[in-house]
């Protein structure tokens, strides 16, 4: 056979085409339908933002008012997602749950099959409301609390910190998770994202697309990410200089990475850690706590000793930590944001469909002849 | 920006390289780590070429009994999986039930997390093991049936026709079932494969990537398709040659697809559709049924208007509905089968790891200014 090129992890493969996003690695930008992320990050919110997305326009206030009283309607959840959280056990990791919710759903959407630009939309818009609440409920049943039911009143950052803790969130708190919201949203063909167009592409529905990019984002290298590096910065506590240095260069000399370091794409600091170290330095006055001066620190050494900037998940943890969110919960605030980014891909891809299927180069023996059972 | 080649579909790129299996699509031929697929349907078994995949070589008499000694044993499901399968609403899709589970299996595994060569090789097996019986026992739920319990004295495939029915099956049906799964069990990198892959490529748990590869599996552009062939088959009944033909003009003139004719990779008759055909016919036969003839009818038009071949899809359909499997099961004998070289790639991936992660063209507007929302 004729010799092949293998473009392993498909690196540089320019898969599709689309008007979602764009990040130029080199200069460290990232455009949401062509607006910078720093003037959303500045001016924006998770609602504006969402609506970006669906409807590739801003919208004026009249279509924000009503966008928002749409999500904030659909929020609750059928009793039955309800029951299947409670069935399900309590040392489970809280994305997985989330996933097994979010298929279950599917299975109550009498529409679940229907392909069309108007039911693509209606899920969507359904699956967005949708999210926090599953993560919430399941929050406070492993809690041993009453299940908070959503607020129509608040948006949908301060609703989420509604629904976790019970109490009316402080403003600065609503303002630093609509901020990470803002920056998760999208990010082009990331794994979860292109798992999520794959599944699209077999005409598959939008839950079970849902379901392949949550289970995607589970994995480590992507958005268990930010759960590792608070893991991490957690055991640095109280490391002087010299002993973070220590720590880096064993690292390193092991051949481990440094989570929350370097990025497929970025070759330059990430924007988005750029506005969500910004954020954590507030959030770190505000609570007393020391997360962004010692993740600087370490930031400091890797640069010097890899050349690798921060990424996304770096300064992500320190944010979720000051507004006292779970550990294990990390990964799904990303997915209560990045599902906007997944259901506008799955629209794309519906509305202009080719099926995704590589090929593979064969390097295994060939032509083998088959001896029966009896004989070998 | 300089111009990019985009790769629509990644037709033709080289996405990574294994020892798994092989296609050719301009001979019509198909090896599982080397053993062309012929061999394997006459000669082998369900568990023969499961183990085949997983442990890289035929088992000897000794090893197989082992393998299916194990295999049998892990048939049963945790209560918990049977109360959730209870929960489901009935008009659910039998598919969508499914990952469902298996979604709710993984948040059973205290060692979801846990990726090591032996780790995998145990989830692999347990998931081939599980997947019938997950499969049986929803059905068992909404026929109103009691469940029936997996029977360790039966192979894979007379074991799932024992659960589905409550009944001893024929010795003709478990080798047409077994047939069928041999024949699914791999077909290097489909829709759902890639997603598995690129799913455990961020180090993902089993059970995700499993639920990501059946949400891929379910469109009708690839695991649907079977179903859709038979509904069409049901349609086309009593039809003669001249009607047949005005059916086939009717759908080529509105630009609509025939279900179950061509294949990305196959250019020429799928092998696998010629042993599905052989079996369909000696089924045909013994019920009386006409579902080959009609398909064959079908088949000949179609390549005389499109020079379309059947591919695996199209003849599948008939095997199942001989013996009595309900039309919406079909894609999940497909699964049952299909789960082995999901598992494989999986191991394979896990073994030699790279991100999977490719990069896509930008279209849209750029660099658009932002207005505040109230000046919009």
């Amino acid at each position: 056979m004729f010799e092949m090129h293998i473009n392993h992890g498909l690196q540089g493969i320019v898969a599709l085409e689309t008007d979602i996003s764009q990040v130029n690695g080199t200069t460290g930008t990232l455009e949401y339908r062509g607006y910078d992320i720093h003037d959303l990050a500045t001016h924006s919110s998770f609602e504006e933002v969402t609506y970006l997305f669906l409807y590739k326009h801003l919208p004026t206030r009249l279509e924000l008012t009503k966008f928002c009283d749409e999500l904030s309607t659909q929020r609750d959840l059928p009793d039955k997602i309800v029951n299947v959280l409670h069935q399900l056990p309590s040392f489970t990791h809280p994305s997985v749950i989330y996933r097994t919710a979010i298929s279950c759903l599917g299975t109550l959407d009498p529409q679940l099959k229907v392909i069309s630009p108007d039911e693509n939309l209606r899920k969507a818009k359904d699956l967005i409301a949708k999210t926090p609440t599953i993560i919430a409920y399941h929050q406070n049943i492993r809690n041993h609390s009453p299940i908070t039911r959503p607020r129509d009143d608040l948006n949908h950052a301060a609703n989420m910190l509604w629904m976790l803790n019970g109490i009316e969130p402080e403003s600065i708190a609503v303002k630093a998770l609509d901020l990470a919201l803002v920056l998760h949203a999208e990010h082009t063909l990331n794994a979860s994202t292109f798992a999520a167009r794959i599944s699209a592409s077999t005409l598959s529905d939008m839950y079970a697309c849902v379901v392949a990019a949550t289970g995607t984002l589970f994995g480590p290298l992507h958005g268990g990410a930010s759960q590792q590096v608070i893991n991490m910065l957690r055991t640095l506590e109280g490391k002087d200089q010299a002993a973070l240095t220590h720590w880096v260069d064993d690292k390193l000399s092991h051949g481990e990475k440094i989570m929350g370091f370097g990025h497929r794409v970025y070759k330059t600091m990430d924007p988005r850690a750029f506005e969500l170290r910004k954020m954590a330095q507030q959030l770190d006055e505000l609570t007393g706590k020391t997360w962004v001066a010692r993740s600087d620190q370490l930031a400091d050494i890797v640069f010097q000793k890899k050349g690798l900037y921060p990424n996304v998940d770096f300064y992500a943890g320190s944010v979720y930590a000051n507004l006292g969110i779970p550990d294990d919960q990390f990964i799904n605030m990303f997915t209560m944001s990045r599902i906007v980014g997944w259901t506008t891909h799955m629209l794309d891809q519906y509305n202009n469909n080719k099926l995704i299927r590589p090929l593979q180069k064969y390097c295994g023996d060939e032509n083998r002849s088959y001896t029966h059972l009896d004989n070998r």
